[in-house]
């Protein structure tokens, strides 16, 4: 574990992480009119006349902003938009490094649902997608929701269909060890904020059909009066189709899988010892999950996954974040759809091979290229996903998309041995 | 002359011309730990701690805002934000070969006055300063003031600050050259928009006292009715003491100097026979000037300046914005007033040195190196006018400014080298 002051130090050294660069030579006369005045001024003018082809002549088509009003940032709760800041530049960092998406970090100052939506909506020029992070919930839904609707470029909102795709991406292979099937399956998911929601709709297209979600409040049901939301009516209508009303530890009895994105110690073992036949916990909560990974399996349980990388099995976004960002802008996807989603989490769930186990349900993160090969076929699966789900805008080949992105990231990686001494 | 095909080539070839890079090294799981989760979390509460901390630790008190919404775009007009989207790339590449700046282009979908503010007020968190560029006037100066008022951190008007800057430099070395004082001399100047009213500013503030401006509805005067702003107001104020109401043509007669930051066409041979001795003639309209730079010589002109590149005496913002922005963020400076610019054109028209001469009032825009020398020239002069003017935060010292600005633009080098590969 590295020390705070370490972290800060490192953070302090070049004030941060990320930088913006030419990928042009501008050494002579002549480059700098290509590149600005006068020339620039033709490239204006063809984009004038053909507004599609801002993509071809500018950073859009390859750049994302990254969306934040600091209202949840990690698992620290409402700090701030400058306190946000690190880690939206990290996710920037990881975009470049394993997905070879430029990203910018934008850290807004309101936190008015209304005036965020509009702000998001006027910066559309400069960018080919939308990733929201951390911004709290329910309002991230309705914030996400209208920008769907709204805009022309994509959204993606990484804290929902991210951990979406990666808790499906592990539960399809921690099944297939159990020997279950995911409609069989009896699923109770504690936590109902844009994580859980996220896990509840990727399981549920899926093909899940036996889900029930907790949150604060006890357990989600149609009808239910206090503490709800729009998100949690619709997640009330994709669950607990029995009208369930027990608590966490009663309807967890016979479960096959127990999911936790929510807080520590909400799990213990007793709960695991009353579940079905090699039973499946994935403790997500960060940084400390609702139960230890130790904890867990000497309680029974079969299979245990947490977001924790000091411990097999961790499911974290980034097996899913710079593939899929880097496949919507490769196919220029209007949108990013349910099935996108379930083909991200499938070809993460297929990248685990062989070596596919109980203690190596999900591809390992311990090496930079295992996570890049992971993203190049994550890009290349949501580029063949967003052309059946006819949201491509670009005819481009999915095995072209996969060595064009592993081309990047070899390409990044000499950038970042210069750029990073010093 | 580069060939518009080859210019349209050059921008598809990489999608753009700037990309967003680390600067750290990510290779191993323990360095991903640091500057993503969960060691970010300490640079997160550590801000949320002392917000100032935010420049410390984060991208933020190096990179600038490129703001437009493409409602003036080079001498083309309202051409819309996609359009001018290479203009700001552009800028954003010369900020970082020159200056050693990181900026990100950000070209707004709406062109209203309001939505403008609101939306770059609630950028601040992610940015250390705001380049407004290639807004429509008088729009722009309502937008650039309010937000003077409004925002914690500076706002520079390159179109207007940036053009006064480069234009006093010139004024003043043609001056000396003439044997005349700024103090004296009469000056006409057609124009009034951001770059005219800007040259007013600098040299006004530089101690000009008889100034003539005209726009297209002549000459600008107190009480003025037809096609006034507030920002020509102002100018009334500080131009035309004697109420002159002649045309230009008029009003040039004896002048010592006349600018031109209009259209093509607008001087002729017979203004500049009509002016005083040793006439001094700046044609800046882009990308052609209000009278050609041989035809204003052959006319009688003493010195001829132009924004062309491929004549002597080229004035250019080039030659102060990276200087400047870097200087502004190195300064941390609160605001930039009329003192720092002042001290900007001095800065660059005392690097011309011993070559100063009829066919050299400004510094070398020919190459690479000089454009960057001069740079972090004009970075520390700002530095120290910030000081002096009261508006630095920072306590750093200018010569070590000029040292650190000179050692990341060779740092850059280096790494445009390899980026522009491929």
């Amino acid at each position: 574990m590295v020390s705070r002051e370490e972290v800060l130090e490192k953070h302090r050294h070049k004030h941060g992480k990320i930088e913006v660069i030419g990928n042009v030579e501008i050494e002579t006369k002549e480059q700098l009119s290509v590149y600005y005045t006068p020339g620039v001024a033709q490239v204006c003018l063809a984009i004038k006349d053909n507004r599609e082809s801002v993509y071809d002549y500018t950073l859009k088509g390859r750049t994302v902003a990254i969306v934040t009003d600091g209202t949840r940032i990690l698992g620290l709760g409402k700090i701030g938009p400058e306190a946000g800041l690190p880690v939206m530049e990290g996710k920037a960092l990881l975009l470049k490094k394993f997905g070879g998406v430029d990203a910018v970090p934008i850290c807004l100052s309101t936190t008015d649902e209304e005036k965020i939506i509009e702000i998001v909506k006027s910066l559309q020029p400069s960018f080919g997608a939308i990733n929201i992070e951390d911004i709290e919930s329910p309002k991230c839904f309705r914030i996400v929701d209208r920008l769907k609707k709204e805009l022309e470029i994509p959204v993606f909102h990484d804290d929902r269909s991210g951990v979406g795709a990666v808790t499906l991406a592990a539960l399809s292979n921690a099944l297939k060890l159990a020997g279950k099937k995911l409609k069989d399956a009896k699923i109770v998911i504690n936590g109902a904020g844009a994580g859980g929601t996220g896990i509840v709709e990727a399981l549920a297209y899926a093909g899940a059909r036996n889900i029930y979600v907790f949150d604060t409040s006890g357990i989600l049901y149609k009808g239910r009066a206090e503490n709800m939301n729009y998100m949690k009516e619709k997640m009330a209508e994709l669950t607990n189709q029995r009208m369930e009303k027990g608590s966490l530890r009663s309807v967890v009895k016979g479960a096959d899988v127990l999911i936790g994105i929510s807080t520590k110690g909400a799990f213990d073992r007793d709960m695991i010892k009353s579940m079905a036949d090699k039973p499946i916990v994935f403790a997500l909560a960060n940084p400390e999950p609702e139960i230890g990974y130790d904890e867990a399996l000497e309680a029974g349980a079969f299979i245990v996954a947490t977001g924790r990388s000091d411990k097999p099995n961790q499911v974290n976004n980034l097996s899913a974040f710079p593939g899929i960002l880097r496949g919507i802008l490769e196919a220029r996807a209007k949108a990013v759809d349910d099935h996108m989603i379930t083909m991200a989490a499938r070809a993460i769930a297929k990248s685990v091979g062989k070596g596919l186990s109980r203690e190596m349900i999900m591809p390992s993160l311990q090496d930079s290229k295992t996570i890049a090969k992971l993203a190049s076929t994550v890009a290349a699966e949501i580029v063949e996903a967003a052309k059946e789900s006819g949201l491509a805008n670009s005819a481009v080949d999915s095995s072209e998309v996969k060595k064009r992105v592993r081309e990047s990231l070899r390409r990044y990686r000499r950038i970042e041995k210069l750029s990073s001494k010093g």
